[in-house]
């Protein structure tokens, strides 16, 4: 039953296929109000002459051109003012030689008038008026259909609808245009496993959250479509025959991401082949290879990868373009930066890639060298004058998160093994409005900096521990990273800040800028009125406690190591003696929160966290210790924005630290970082 | 009662003003489905882990990893399958040592499995399986959270919601969230003689259409604001207060557009200055100097000017950028262009001036010096090298076609009298979006051209006559221009294309190129069933007709001119006599179609025009005689896009001339053009 997807077609013949589908909305009259975007349909011509009348152009007086030849400043003309007319009022009045009428700008010129005398060229004597200058025949007048006449081409078709044409139909009385129809595409969600966000989930029977009809649909909007959902089916053939029909019959185009069941792919794949025509089955392009092309009743069909970057992916590089043609709607302007890439990144399978990345803005003002050549990504430094860097955002095609932590794709040709570090690469970004992140840092995941984030705008910030943070920075591919005090493991001189930075230099063995810091209680994590009467370290060796660690490049987890090594040297056993006797001690999950989440659903006894996170969820905490955490930067990136916004965000919460200060004397207001529960400044 | 603004406040002080204000709107929660585009209001973390549960990444067999170490092809390791687990299935089958389950890409891992392996390394034997690989613990299996866990930062504050922030939201379970609330901007329209687009008109009293409500509402929703209408109110203090309190109580944000009548501004200015703050009473900046700025009750107000062109002006200078900063929505990426003056611009009126400019790109490929110290605008030649010109568009205040015939505008300092003829300048783009013209042309207006350009994408074509259009090919400004023989006045030799490109360039004075031509029949327009029993010319002469003519720019009056001087010699009379006898042969109308309004309305007995006018309009037409049409190209501009695309449509049509072709073989299809009445091939 399994569908293999054998003879992958070419991405240029995938382009072909949507190309020859027929994605066109039905035509539409929508109200002016609603026009902004949208595209003619048809050439529209004037309908009326705009002004509609011969139109004073000023405040002034209405007159007989002739009637004002040779007057000047020093010898004025006198007539007779017989009336005056407003903007929207019908004159009452017909100007004859020796008359004037006083008019307002906008207002309809009166019969035998040919001209207006602007009011600041005139003096009014007891009904008489001075005119002081002489007019030709139409001067500070708007003829009839001078603006545009009726009859005249107004906008052409496939003319695209802003406030200004907008304003040339309202001036034109225009209240409802005909637009290119936005195609109709309909969204179908596929496979037993999805529930809609909002929902309640059940992961024991290992349900997730439905993404794709999320994304796609939002993608659909995005190029000018309008969206049609059906309801979520799963995997039963008949059922989703009904659903594929009933959506072909009401859209021009139907879309559904394969879950990643093979089932719901199988099902969709036996429907087309046998009802409907298959144009593309499979595409030579990762992500992407379950792809499929076709035709069914009068719709287009396209099913997309149930990954949701794969599918996102797939969506933006074929469908959009094709569902922004049939909507007629501009391809946006170039989405491309060039880069350099941060390390090595190598690929043979024969397909083009696209690989997602993400971009960060080197800012520095010196330029160094890179070694292209170097065989280790993690020993070669890259950092190039005011350059963007690229890194590949690769969490697996079944991440999220990738979603938003890359901005853009590198297209890896087929024949393109490798793309070294230092090559210059093309990115396409997501979209026009894409920006690199104002700071990016990578490192210890810690509940109080994740909230200092908040105050810079656009950060990008990856909690994969102290060692990624060490690693990366040191790779220049960071500017910044937070670094636990035991992920460094030696001895720290902290007396003045100076000290502090020339130490961590040492032993880091890079020159870094420490931008501030401050200490965590860590503990143990228990169920609430600690059922076993957990005191400390020693227990969770002695007793049998089922244990949650957190992985291995968390700093928190090297600080637990070097306290079972502390524990171990005072009871002369080996450490591994006593790891081993930690049951659960390899049971490692990523983030702050999760052990405390173990502990609450009943899976575990204890959990490795932080005091103030077990506050915060309302566990009870068993204090252990406290580590040191450091705010690090590279120095080449401080005069960054957002490593400047992130500085001063550090001060202001009272654990800056700068170079000519002691850290102490740079904390000037704990409170506002320390409210959390076990933080202290250094 | 009319206001004066003396004191006009520089555009920076405005823009502190508008600064000062407060255009927050209220927070919102929106569903998901109507996120995009939106700004996240509040930081957003992980409610739950994802995946929820530890997942296979393919399609294989659960395993306990151990049970795999040393496994190779040649050497495999047998497992007994003892289950099978499917995506959104609960696992009801334990792993334990030897022993395996099937399980699909997406499935929960049982209980017991610590690691995957993939379908391609086994193999079915009589239920048990071979497996051909080892693999280590955590092997194609995504743990839960490791996505995404708990509690982690997901989406800082300041996010803008694209398709993949909604994609990670959804994978969250995320079906609602807050977001930046849309600044409510309140529109009043003001003045006596406004009318709503799709009402009718009394043109007589002077009325127009409302503008300004429909630009500056689709403006606002550009820059992120909602909209709230208010009922347009005429020059009524009481109900001007009214309808200005009602809106500053319900809105963020009050936009009134003064109508062109002081009365309304006057109104306006006295509500505020009475019941609330006035910040600003004037601006320093050409157009726009009557602006508003100001505080009534909770809410800000602008008063922007009544002519269209200035309304949008300002809205965009001054409002936009304020209202996308409350709505938190992204500054548009850079949007200007350098180009040079196509033609000089002087101004002295110590304002800041933003000068509505159109692009037109030259597209050439050779280099022409240019004479930036030419004395006339007229005379001076500019063709520059693919670069792109700039042309004033300045058709008056008043005029809403300017809104769609410029692209953007050049700053002229307050300092800067005059832009020479060549000179850099920098043009703001009304938005990203903007693209020059694909081709541009100027000159006659004719009916069945401007069919044509319906064939050509993105055309930019001004039928200010033909003389404007053979001034305008000479300045180098446009690629093409429509001009009858009439204008030319001289006799062509038409009998090879080449003959005709010949004589044309030598009777124009500057190189042309031919790109089609046509035949037009002209003459009067009389009212239906021809009830003064007109029949040729010389009784537009004898009789006592009220005619209407075209403005002295237009071809078909240089036509008309030409015929009345041969009736002149054919009578021994003076061709003025002639004229000076035809009643309103001095009244004339810009459009084609404009003298047969005229003599439909009543307002005149006969009309200058063509016959495929008169038909569609259903009048009597008195034929007079034929002109010839010719589309002349810039020689430089001929592989624009545009040129190619409408020589291309010529060709369909069965008009167009190439210069290796006679006029009359180019003809391939006449009828798809000359099915309009009086048209024919030359």
């Amino acid at each position: 039953m399994r569908k293999e997807f054998r003879n992958l077609a070419s991405p240029e013949s995938v382009h072909e296929a949507i190309e020859s589908l027929d994605l066109t909305g039905d035509p539409e009259r929508v109200p002016l109000r609603a026009a902004r975007g949208r595209v003619l349909a048809e050439r529209l011509d004037a309908p009326i002459d705009v002004p509609g009348f011969d139109r004073a152009s000023v405040d002034g007086y209405a007159v007989w051109a002739r009637d004002t030849f040779g007057a000047t400043e020093t010898d004025p003309v006198e007539l007779d003012r017989i009336g005056t007319v407003h903007a929207g009022t019908e004159p009452d009045t017909e100007v004859e030689s020796g008359a004037c009428v006083a008019i307002s700008t906008g207002a309809v010129l009166p019969a035998g008038a040919d001209a207006v005398v602007m009011v600041e060229r005139t003096d009014e004597r007891d009904g008489r008026i001075e005119i002081r200058t002489s007019v030709a025949p139409g001067e500070r007048v708007m003829a009839a259909g001078a603006d545009i006449a009726a009859g005249e081409r107004a906008l052409g078709p496939g003319t695209r609808l802003t406030p200004r044409e907008i304003g040339l139909l309202s001036a034109l009385g225009v209240s409802e245009v005909a637009v290119v129809g936005a195609p109709c595409v309909g969204i179908i969600s596929t496979g037993d496993e999805l529930v809609p966000p909002g929902e309640q989930l059940n992961s024991t029977a290992g349900q997730i959250y439905d993404v794709n009809s999320y994304t796609i649909a939002a993608g659909v909007e995005a190029a000018g479509g309008t969206v049609e959902r059906y309801p979520h089916v799963g995997d039963d053939y008949g059922e989703m025959e009904r659903v594929l029909r009933k959506a072909a019959s009401e859209c021009d185009l139907v879309v559904s991401s394969g879950s990643t069941s093979a089932g719901a792919v199988d099902v969709v794949y036996r429907v087309l082949e046998q009802q409907g025509e298959l144009l593309v089955h499979g595409v030579a392009v990762k992500p992407g290879k379950p792809m499929l092309v076709g035709e069914l009743e009068d719709a287009a069909y396209v099913g997309l990868p149930g990954y949701p970057v794969s599918a996102l992916t797939i969506f933006n590089t074929f469908l959009a373009p094709a569902i922004r043609r049939a909507a007629a709607q501009p391809t946006p302007r170039t989405t491309t930066v060039t880069g350099r890439m941060a390390q090595r990144e190598r690929y043979r399978e024969g397909r083009l890639r696209l690989l997602p990345v993400g971009l960060v803005e080197s800012g520095s003002n010196e330029t160094l060298a890179v070694d292209t050549t170097a065989s280790s990504d993690t020993t070669c430094s890259i950092d190039i004058d005011g350059e963007t860097l690229v890194y590949p955002v690769d969490k697996g095609s079944g991440a999220t998160t990738s979603l938003v932590e890359a901005d853009g794709v590198v297209k890896m040709h087929p024949d393109t093994h490798e793309i070294a570090t230092g090559e210059r690469v093309e990115v396409s970004l997501f979209s026009p409005a894409v920006r690199p992140p104002s700071v990016f840092g990578v490192g210890e995941d810690d509940p109080a900096f994740s909230e200092l984030l908040d105050r810079v705008d656009r950060p990008r910030y990856l909690g994969m521990g102290s060692r990624a943070g060490c690693r990366r920075l040191r790779n220049g591919v960071v500017d910044v990273a937070l670094v636990t005090s035991g992920t460094v493991s030696t001895t720290l001189t902290t007396d003045t800040a100076a000290e502090l930075e020339d130490s961590l230099t040492t032993a880091l063995g890079f020159e870094t800028t420490v931008l501030g810091g401050w200490t965590r209680e860590w503990g143990l994590i228990v169920p609430a009125d600690n059922p076993e009467d957990v005191t400390g370290l020693a227990d969770l060796v002695d007793l049998d406690l089922r244990f949650v660690n957190r992985t291995t490049d968390s700093g928190l987890r090297a600080t637990l190591t070097d306290a079972i090594d502390r524990l171990a040297a005072e009871r002369s056993e080996s450490p591994q003696a006593c790891i081993d006797s930690i049951d659960g001690f390899e049971f490692a999950v990523r983030a702050h929160e999760s052990p405390i989440r173990s502990v609450l659903d009943g899976t575990a006894d204890a959990g490795l966290g932080l005091r103030s996170t077990a506050n915060r969820l309302d566990v009870e905490f068993v204090p252990v210790g406290t580590e040191r955490v450091f705010v690090l930067a590279n120095p080449d990136r401080t005069d960054k924005d957002g490593v400047i916004a992130l500085d001063t965000a550090l001060s202001a919460a009272g654990v800056g630290i700068d170079a000519d200060s002691t850290p102490a004397s740079a904390v000037t207001d704990v409170d506002s970082f320390t409210g959390r529960p076990g933080y202290d400044r250094l």
